[in-house]
Formats: C-alpha cells, sequence, structure tokens
C-alpha cells in the first residue's frame, strides 16, 4: 500500500543550489501544489535586502523546496546507513514539516511581526490546522498529520529527533538559507561542504549528533553563517531599509488609529493595521499588495507617510553614523535639536545595535536577537567510542564564536532635511552626522 | 575637467553573474539612483518564467547592470588596446545606453505590448526625453545626451559602433540575460565563456567583428543562447503562463470596452484597459500593481476573468498537448466541440508554435517571432589579413543553426472543464487529450 | 551473502569533478589499492596536454575513479527505476570494468602505440588476465572475473548492454574525460547537466537509451565533446608536442636497430626500443621513467635525439604554418629544400590533419581518427510510445556535426635552424614560413 | 623606452584558478621560456598530497604563474587608485620576484631539504645569480636585475613594500596557493573572495595593510587558511606518506655512508647523498628523477629500502593511532618492543605533532612550525582616519587563530610486521595499534 503514496515518476525541480529537487511522494507533490504553498513565491527570503544586493530577489518558495530537499537527504543517509536511532515511520511527517516550516510568513515578516505583534509560527499552525488547502490535503492522507506537524512547528512532537532535523543549530532551514543566500547575493561567505555535513550527521538518542570526524566541517559552517550575519543579513543598508519599513507600518498604525482618512486602502491591510486580520486576509497579504499600498500611500496627504513611503520604494534610505558605545545623553540632545528643526525624533531618529549568537552553548534564556529567540541545543561530536561532547569544547574556533557578538551602535537619520537646517544644529552634532 | 565628472571612489555592487559591477562615474550613479531606474527592480527580466523554474526572480534592475558592466569591460579591452577604429569619446553615451536600454519594460512586457500594442522601445525613448528624474540628470550633463542616447535606442545614432555595441546578434545585452538567465534558473546551457569573448572583439569601420582565433568562442555563444532559447524561454509551462496572463489582459480590456463594471480596479489599469495610459501612469505600473490587481479580480463577478486569475496566482496553469503538423480542421473541429461543452473557444483553447532564430545571416526581414524584431547584421570575422567573412560560411556548426528554427504545435487548454464533459467530446478529440 | 563483499562503511574519495566518489563494495576497494592500478597516478590523463593547457597534469588514476562513479551513479539510477531491462547481476562486473577500462594505458600512449604498434586494450587484457594483483584480487572473488571483464573491454561480452555502458558514443568514459579534462584545464566548453544526462538514460532491449525528453541535453553534450575536441584535444601547441614526443621515440627506435650505443638506458625502455617488451617491463614503463630518459638523452652524442629530447623537455616546440588544401609538389619541395640546408626531413618537417567524428551515425568501418578507432552504435531516442529513433534525425545541431570534421593541414617545423638559412630558401619557401 | 619591453600582444594563459593569466611583458614572457622555469612543471606544487587527495597534482609551474597574477592584479590597483605610497618603479621588479620565488624548489622539498639540510631560498638565489638561462634573461634586461630580486627574495630589499607583496602573511604566494590547492584538491575550504581582497588591500607607509572594511574579508582568508592546514596540509595520510619518503633519503644516505653499493643510481641522485650537489645537478633533480630511483631501488639488496621505496610507490603507507599527550616512557617502550620483533624503531616508528601559526601577532620568534619559518610582520587595518590597528585586536575570529594551533601526537608504523608478530607484542601495546 506503499505505493499508493508514491508518484508514478519522480518530479523534479531544477534548482540552482542543490541542482535538481526530487519529489517521490503524491503528498508531497500536492501540497507545493496549494495556493498556500505558491503563495510564497510572492514573499522575497531576504526582505529588503534586495535593495543592498540585487540578486536576493528569491522567494521563501524556493527556499522551502530547499529545506525539504536537505531533509530528504539527511532522511536517506540514515536509511542508506540503516542507523537503528532513526524511526523510519518519521519520514513523511519531517518532509511535511520541513517543506511548511515557513508556510506562516508574511511579506517582510520580520518588520510587520515586531509592529503589529505577530508570529510567523503561529500563523503556520494555523494554516496547518485550520481550512486550508494544505489542511486538506494533509487531512486526506491521514487525519492526525496536521496536528503531528503542527507539534514538529511547536517543538512539543514527541520524537525529539525530528524536531532536531527541521529546527537546531544545524538543521535543514539554516543549512539551506546560507546555501541560498549566498547564491543569490552573490557573496562567497555562505559556502560549505553540504555533502560532507550531511555524511557526517548521525542520529543518536534521540538528536541528530556529528561524527567526530566532521568537527572541521562543522566548524566551517558555523563560520559561514558568522560571517553571513555580519557582512549580509546586518548590512546597514538593509537595516535602514528595514527602519523605514517599520516606521511605514508604524505611522499607517498611528494614523489609523487616530481620526485620519487614508485616500487609497485595501480590505487586508485594514485589517492589518485594526489589528484584527484573519486568516483569509492574512493569505492575500502579499509583498504585491504591501508595494502598492505603498505605491499608492506616496500620494496620501500625511507627510510623514508619502516621505516615508517614497523613500522606500526609490531607495531614498536614511544614511547613518557609527559609534562604539551608548550615550543616552546624547542621543536625548539629538532628539532635542531633530524636535527643534521639525523632525520627529520618533521617525526620524532609529539607533540600531545588531548583536547575534552564532552558536550557542549555554541555553542562558536571556539576551538573544530576533533571529534566534529560542533555546537552542548545543551541537554535539559523536567519538568512536560512542561518547558525546559540546563541540565548543573540543574547538578554539568555535569557542570565539559562542555566545553573543556585538556590532557598534548605528544612528539612522534622513540626509537632506539635515542638511537644511545645518546652521540650527549645535556644533558638536553637526560634526558627529559629518559636517563640518 | 573630466575629473568633474569621475566619482572620487569608484562604487561597487556585488552581482552573482559579473561577481562585482564597478561605477566610475558620477552620471552612471546618479541614473542608478533615479526612481525610474530603481523601479526595475519590480520588474522581473523573464516574466513569468519563475512559474516553470523557481529560481528565475531576478529582476530587470541586475541585468541593466549587468549590461551596463558588460559594455565598460569591451570599452576597457578597447581603450587598452589602443584601436583606432573605437571612438573614444563615445563611452559615456554608449554606458548610458547601455545602463537604459531596458528603462521602458513594463511589467510582463511581452504579454501587454501584444494585447495593448505597445512598444517598450518607444516607453525607454519617451522615458529619455520627457520630464522624468532621468531626462533631468542626463540633461545636467549634457543637453544634447537625451537625444543621443535615445537615437542609440533607435538604431539611428550616427556613429553605428555604438548601436553595434547595445544592440546586435553579440550585443552586450544578450551576453549579460544569456548568462543571468542560467544561473538564476539554475541551468547551465547558457554558460560560455565571457572573459575569452571579450577579448576577442574588435572594433572595425564602424561595426564590432570577432578576431579569426575566437570563431569556436562564437559557437559556444550561440550554441548556449539556442539552448536557452528551447529549453528556458520557450518552457511549455511559460508559454503557458504567458498564455493565460495574455488571456487575462484580453478579458479585462473586453470587459472594460463593454459594460462591465469592475467591482475593484486602480487608476494605471483603467488607463491601461483604455489604450490612454499616459507616462506617469505607465511608470507606476510594476509587478507589484498587477498581481494585486489579479488577487482582487478573483472576485470579480465575470467568472472567466476570476478564474484565469486564479490560474494565473495559484499556477493551476493550461495543459497542453503537442501536434507535428498543423490540422486547421482538427482545431475548428476541437473549438466547435469546446463551444458546445459551454467552453470559450476563444480563451480555453490556444494553438502556440514556437520559433527562434538562433543566428540570422539573411537579414530577410520577414519572418521573425517577437524576441527579435530587427534585422540584425551578421557576425563577422576578421582574418590575419584585416579580411572580412560571415562565421556561418566558416563554421558548420552556426551554419546548422542559422535561419529559422521551429518546435511542434502546441495546444494549451484548461483540463478539469475537459474532464467533467469527457462524455460529450468525441472519440478522437478524447483521445488527442489523453483520455481512452 | 552479499554483506561479505560489502565494506563495513562506505570510503570516500574527494574528488573535485564529483565532489565525492563512493566505494562501497571490498572488491573495488582492493582493486584501487593493487600496484598496478597505483601506478595509473603516474600517467597524464591528458599526455603532453599540460605543455599547452598548464592546469592540465591530472592523472588517469583520477579518470579511472571518476569513470567508475558515474557508472555507479548510472547502475543506482537504474536501479531506483526498477528497470527490467537492467540485468541486476552484472553490476559488479560492470564497475569493475568501468573502473578498470585504462588499465592498460602507458605514458604517453598515443604516441607510444603509434610508434611500437601497440595496443592498450591489448595491455589492458594481459593485465587483467596474467598474473597481476589485480588478476589475483579478481580470482579471489570469484574465478571468472577476469575473463568476464576482459569480454566487457574487448566488446565480445554477452550482454552488450553492459559494453554499452562502458564504451558507446555517450558512455561514462567519455562523460567522465570531458568534465574532468575541462576542469583541470580550465575551459568551460566541456560542462554539460551530468546528472540530468543521467536520469534520461535507460536500459532497453540491450543498449542504453535515451528518453525523448533529453534530446536537448544530449545535444549539450555532443556539442561540448566537439568543442572540446577542437578547443583542447587537437590544439596545435599540443599536436606540436606530440609530434616531437613520436620523434623521440622514432629516432632512439632507429639507433637502437643500427649501430649506435646509447650512454644511457634502461632495462624497460631497452625492452620497449627492442619490441620484446614483456609484462613486467611494460607495467614498470611510466612517465616518471619516460621523463628521466629523456634528460639523460639530452647528453647523448646523437644531436638530433638530444635536440628533440631537449627541446620536449624546455618545450622548445616545433612552430607551425596553416594550409587550406593538401599541396603534396610542395611539400616534397620543403623537404628537398629542408635537405639541401641540412634539416633531416623526416624529423623536421611534419604534416598534421587533425580530424574528428563528433558523432557517428553510419557506422562506415572507414576512415576514423585515432581517438575514435571503432564503430559505435548510434544514439537512439525512446519516444513515450517505446519507438526509437536516431537522434540525428531529430536534432539539427547533432545532424550538422554528425560525419567527419576536418580542420585545416598544419606544416610543424623547428624555428632555429630556418632562420639560420633563411638565405638559401625560396623566396616562396620563405614566405610561407612567415620570413619575408 | 617603456614600450621596447612591451610585447606586442598581450599573451595569456587559460587558468583554472585565475581564468586567464595575463603577460604584457617581454621580460616575463622569456623568463617562463627558460629551462629552469619549465623544470617547475615537473615538482608537484603539493609534494606527497596526491597521494590523499588524488586531484591535487598540479605542478610549481601553476602555482608560479598564479602569484605573478595576483601580483599584478595588486600593482595594477595600486596604479589605478594613483596612491602615493606604491613606488610605481618597482612594477617589474616586484613581477620577476613573484614570478620566480619558488624557482629553487627541488621535487619534494620539505623532505629533501630536512634530509640533507638544504633551503629552497638559497637555491632561488643562486638561480638568480649564477650561470642559468634566468640570469642571462635578467642580465639582458638590466645587469642590476638579478641582485634586487635576490634580495627581494632574502627580504633585505630596500623598498620593504615589495618584500610585503611577495612574502608576508597575506601575500600573493599563500592567496594563490590556498585558492590553487582548494580547487584541485577539490575543497571548498580554501576559497575566499580574492577580488575583493584586492581590493581593499593599500600601499601605506612602506607595507601593505588593509582598508577598515575589509576586515571580514581578511577573517574568512585566515579562516581558509586554518582550515586548509589542518584539513588538507597536515592530513594524517599526507604526513605519513611524507615519512616514508624522508626515511627513503635517510636510509639511501645512510648506505651511501656505508659500504653499501647500489645496484642502480645516477649522478644527481649520488651528489645529494653525498652531500655536494652542484646547480646543475640540482636543476636536474625532478620527481621523475626521484621516482625513477625509488622504482629501481625496488630491487636493491637493502631490504629496508626497497620496502620503503615499494610502500611509496604503491601507496602502502605506514597507520596511525593518535595520542592527545606526549609520553616518552611510553613510546622508549614501544621502540624496545619494535627492536624486539626485527622492526628497526629509527624508520618503523615515527612520531609526529603537527603544528601551525594560522596567524602571528607577537611575533616571537621561538617555536613555529616548518611552513612558516620566520617572523610575519602582523596586518594591518587602516581606518578612515588613517590611523593602523592590528587586527587581531578588532576581530574574535583572527583573535582565536592567533598563535600557536597544536593537533594531536601520531604514531606511524607499519601495519603488516607488527600483524606478524602480534602475540610477542605486550598487551597494552597491542590494545594502542588497536588489535585486542
Amino acid at each position: 500500500m506503499e505505493n499508493r503514496h508514491s508518484l508514478e515518476e519522480e518530479k523534479v525541480f531544477k534548482d540552482p543550489v542543490h541542482k535538481y529537487i526530487y519529489v517521490q511522494d503524491q503528498l508531497i507533490w500536492n501540497l507545493i501544489n496549494t495556493k498556500e504553498f505558491q503563495r510564497l513565491r510572492r514573499i522575497r527570503q531576504l526582505g529588503t535586502s534586495y535593495l543592498t544586493f540585487h540578486g536576493a530577489e528569491h522567494s521563501r518558495f524556493s527556499h522551502s523546496l530547499g529545506v525539504y530537499e536537505i531533509t530528504r537527504k539527511v532522511i536517506s543517509q540514515f536509511e542508506r546507513g540503516g542507523y537503528q536511532d532513526w524511526p523510519k515511520e518519521e519520514k513523511l511527517v519531517t518532509l511535511c514539516a520541513a517543506l511548511l516550516h515557513d508556510i506562516g510568513h508574511g511579506p517582510f515578516s520580520h518588520s510587520i511581526e515586531e509592529v503589529f505583534d505577530m508570529n510567523h509560527e503561529e500563523w503556520t499552525c494555523r494554516i496547518l490546522l485550520e481550512s486550508t488547502e494544505i489542511n486538506r490535503v494533509l487531512l486526506e492522507y491521514d487525519p492526525l498529520l496536521p496536528e503531528r506537524i503542527a507539534a514538529v512547528i511547536r517543538k512539543t512532537y514527541d520524537k525529539p529527533i525530528v524536531v532536531s532535523l527541521v529546527s537546531s543549530q544545524m538543521d535543514a532551514d539554516r543549512m539551506d538559507y546560507l546555501l541560498r543566500d549566498a547564491y543569490y547575493t552573490g557573496v562567497n561567505y555562505g559556502t560549505f561542504d553540504l555533502e560532507r555535513i550531511l555524511r557526517v550527521l548521525r542520529p543518536h538518542q534521540g538528536r541528530i549528533v556529528v561524527k567526530e570526524s566532521g568537527m572541521h566541517a562543522v566548524e566551517d559552517y558555523l563560520m559561514s553563517r558568522y560571517q553571513m550575519y555580519w557582512q549580509v543579513y546586518f548590512h546597514p543598508v538593509t537595516r535602514s531599509s528595514e527602519i523605514i519599513l517599520r516606521q511605514i507600518f508604524r505611522r499607517a498604525k498611528e494614523l489609523y488609529g487616530g481620526n485620519y482618512t487614508f485616500s487609497w486602502i485595501i480590505n487586508p491591510i485594514e485589517q492589518l493595521l485594526n489589528d484584527s486580520i484573519d486568516l483569509e486576509a492574512y493569505l492575500s497579504l502579499d509583498e504585491a499588495l504591501i508595494q502598492t499600498a505603498f505605491s499608492q500611500w506616496v500620494k496620501e496627504s500625511d507627510e510623514l507617510l508619502a516621505d516615508l513611503c517614497e523613500r522606500f520604494l526609490n531607495r531614498r534610505l536614511y544614511k547613518y553614523v557609527t559609534m562604539d558605545h551608548a550615550d543616552e545623553e546624547l542621543w536625548a540632545d539629538i532628539r532635542d535639536q531633530f524636535l527643534a528643526i521639525g523632525l520627529h525624533p520618533d521617525y526620524h531618529l532609529e539607533i540600531d545595535f545588531p548583536y547575534d549568537m552564532p552558536y550557542d552553548v549555554y541555553r542562558p534564556g536571556t539576551l538573544h536577537n530576533d533571529l534566534d529567540k529560542e533555546d537552542k541545543p548545543p551541537i554535539l561530536l559523536l567519538d568512536q567510542d560512542q561518547q558525546l561532547s559540546e563541540i565548543s569544547e573540543r574547538s578554539d574556533i568555535i569557542r570565539s564564536i559562542t555566545g553573543l557578538h556585538q556590532g557598534k551602535y548605528h544612528l539612522y537619520y534622513p540626509e537632506e532635511p539635515l542638511l537644511e537646517s545645518l546652521h540650527k544644529l549645535q556644533p558638536h552634532i553637526r560634526e558627529l552626522f559629518g559636517f563640518m
């Protein structure tokens, strides 16, 4: 009866990162063809990064297929190796969770989630469990499947090894996005030897561990991650565009909550501003809709909103200066002077402080950046005597990047209005912004 | 005074295809930062191909930078070689024309141009010559510049060698798109040795010719082009999505011309349907706007329009069968039967016949496909005695792909309604569509 | 009992072309570790091509592993597909034949085989069948194995599909060498989509055929082959070095047959010159030995031999001029004049005429170049109705390269002695060699 | 007069790592064509590494061209940038030094230099200064050139910036070998963004420094270096083959110093064993000669020498076990037991302890491994205010790899004789070697 679920002939997708992506199960094929999954084609994987790296225009659709493919390869290797600790019957649940783990993402999700206090994992679970094509496809296969996959997403699934494949410090998600983002941006920091890493992974007592001989390959992978964070994901131009994006949403929400009447609006965005968005409206939110709203709002009577939208669309981003240390007094001073020259400090000044935890051994549950919210179990090495050790105990390199890494303070601001009121600024502020 | 126009420090863009793109002139930098050029970020280079090759999500912005960069490299090689036949003073005009040659493209331009009888080259000239940021930047540099660049685009420029660099059978445009489309789709048919081709190009009596020793490199380039056409650009799934796109526009135009009232419409699209679109509206047409319209039209009361939009957004494309020869009688028969089961043959059946002229020596000015409308001068080889010869006289390979190449006839149709009315179809029609 | 022959843990070789090469059978592992197979490390895959493309220093050892790996992948795909026409029990014989098909190659084998009238396939069979480590390893596994593999090499094996995998117009041998030679020379003509080609191969009634949808992939592969022949394998600088190599052997043989006493010689070379080389001596012939002989012979009293060796070692190759047509009269004239100025026309003038049959449909059994001596069955396409058609009937591209392709006539000669006696040459000869 | 030295048309070499290598000066072209430079084709870049990574068969010829090309690119960037601190007149000396810096290398030079107490830099200077083709070519150009280049090699040249380009912690030599060795082995640890690194190098007060914004690019480069050392250069299989090589030389020298008569020897090797090798003999030492000697010595009556040679040629290398800490007592014990079972502990046991200094800030002049013998100045960052800072002060990553890195102790030994005398070994020794 297994054959009922196999495709007569395997389907392939041409993929620049993995060469080909192989689909062998009817269920996976059907999931890809749902409208919720096709919607991921209209959401960029890297949000606004294309404004910095023009090649980074790839979608979450591509990435989701890639996560599926890496997971398929890991499982296939576990099956070929005949390892007892891999529960074979979990294959399809794992593949579905890998494919669908990002299904709840909306457009520019980090910004939207922050301003509207949402969470894409909750949306993922709703899409799995409520009335959607995905839910229907899963139910047809097995009535328990939606709940099982949702449990994997929530990390409460009773086979932790499945969770570990889909979400851990060395999961299929990260492996795909590092390789894919490197490919599309054109940088070569994100490249590591995927085939070798896959070969040293082992299922072991409910978790995925790494054969000792693979330690250097893991070092290389973690260094790739570190470099991608500091050189791509935290690029100041990208941060500047994210700030503007966030301020557009903040301003629109503020106006909506006041007495302002938008000259143009569309239902899903109205629900969004209203903090009452339902699943159907959420699923119709895509980058096309957001960009269309911005291109209409350029003509709004609220000058601040119109200006922010114009900046975003035409890439007239905020400039920035950097500071090594926090200086609350100075910042308050800048805000005062901005006010004095007619700027809105809440919108025209933003202090950004990027930090990252490339590898986390201590599980502190404390300060983390928003890209890595949860506690993650450490990466373990398995030696020839079947003993486990935590990898940063063995590698100087990994120890050096363990824990929090911080960058400089970045002050973002619009240059043009400052230039116009230069003479009204105090000299030390003028100097700070590079005007003599 | 030349220095007035050089950037203090050259700017670089990270590019996956050329590694880096170097900008050394203030003028080029200013052009890139205009809103008309930034708009190209919102228009995909390959239209609907991303529905076939999910990686092909790159924009005309990336491609335009690439064309500029290849042109910059060719000119730089000409300058290093000190060739007399290269008019040095044409450098900046050539670079601008290379950068801006696609500025008039709208979203999904092949479909829109066909349905609304427009031409992106005309739009390019209007953007150069009418009131735009690009026009202003050019004028500031030199009042004659807009007209000169427009002349290059129209191929009437008095230095034909400049036209030849920007538009010929081996121009910077084609070289970039083959390499770029290959990179983003992930196929490797489009790869050829750009560095070698650049090294064998020579300016010669008003045209660009190829050093004899580069013949095999040109063969390789033309074969890449041939393979990309048949394996990527003419892929039946892409054609199917283009057909649906075209039918959406046709249907909307038909409805607009009738008494139909759209439940949702937006100004630039209304102008488009009205055949009266002005430059400002044209410039606000981007893929975001088009996709937003489609996602709204899914809810239109016209079922045909709603169905076509739903098909496009959720990738429920038409299926196809192939036929070796034209059979007008059979096609009329199919149309009749489609009518009989309640289908609209004008929208539910489309016969497509891809053909291409990978290399054209005869300049016949007759039948051409829409991707290569104009007569193109042949590629010439320059031997050691400074004699020229047409390349297909020298290469068997090139002779074999010279002239028209035709594929099979493809009949595209929606599968679901046929399935529902199967019993009403005649047996030979059922068999044709693969139902027994 | 199958397990007896599987390795406990699969072994991998890091390979630049295939990323990794996987060894899963103890027998394959043991064969690789024989001294006859290790000897292939001391024989370059491309003979003298490293004198033209300095990167082409790779050995037959690397290539042999690559042929094995491609064969392994094809068989693995056949097994996954469950095709009835693939005889599963032939797997190991096929892998062994793939791995060992080049085991009989000596150093610079094309030159040596020509001068000494030998044939590497005969040596391959002797190594399989006579007293060698390889023979012993095979016998231990199965007493019939040496003869079965030899039959595959001789193309007399009773399962023609096995022969077809190892030796045909699209065999694992060619696929690996095109990719590998392209990688090591650094040209990109030889790259084609191996993964796609592997996916469209099908076992069908005793032969390997290609699924119809793979036609363009085969075109691409054959074009790669065509380009590699004309741009790499037939490069005039490589031909020049092969000519000198051949003349060294000819001269040494001539001297040995006369009364000349070599001031330095070593046993295997003596046997070689004597036309009486036995298997042990043959196996000790490697490039190190040949180059050592040449570096000693630089000091021989025979000036011609010393000069040829010096030319080879220090890359002082013959120059060449090209002619479009044969001109026996002119060539006789040149020989006379060479004699008159004290040159040896037999050694100082060589007329070379490269030709190739990139794809052969006619099986003529007539004129062929030495790289493709035997008749090869044509490549067949398998359509959806299980009908076969010969590929050049379907593809213009392939038709254009079918049959014999010829280059120009190349006259190779030493430049220095001509320069010294320039005044003694007739004007039309001077002009021919580019001296005014 | 400058033109006198430019080539009429630039020459190119196809190179897999840099795509093309451009030669624009007649002097460089003439140097490449000397017999001393051509000899580098017969010496592998990575010594015995091809026994571990079969693709690593590339020669010092390829690498030397690569170092030249990187240096050419750096200088070209300095010239385009118009930096005052780059002494333009040093271009040709720098290019020559880059091209020739490895000219003194012999075959397997680390082993030979150790056993025979030689130094390839001294040989390089002798080749520059004594009677060679290289010396003659340089003298013809400028009588002072040989001495100037030798001064660069010796690091005594009066323009330290030239020395710094050719030999420092981020010199053209290292950049090429990391990229090249990664390419030919097929690993991807050695890849870093060369183009970006070249763009951030600046000449500054007699040294090469790095623009501050290039810090992450340097991190990436140093990590590549770190990974290549531990995963490629220190691979235990390579070390094992180097140990056998060294022991062959030691044994041959010992026999030569005793009363032993070699049944086969050849002059340059006799001089080598005699510690009296002259320049001409040294230049005739290549890997072909060494391998020919080994293949003859397999038949020597000294069993130890014959066995070692057989091991090297047929890749029957020593096995190894690892220990975390030194244990002199245990090692003495092993030696005693080896003696007791008839082994030669001096030849049959070698304890190896790899260590490396990936980046050295302290210039301690103390313990260093043999690949980085000399003190190296640290890498400096240049910030926007023209202030310099040492890079490890700024980068956690670089700080983590600064200073000495040590591996485990490796004990190498021949497995077969141990197996034969297993019962005579004490249990704890048996266990150590993995026999139960």
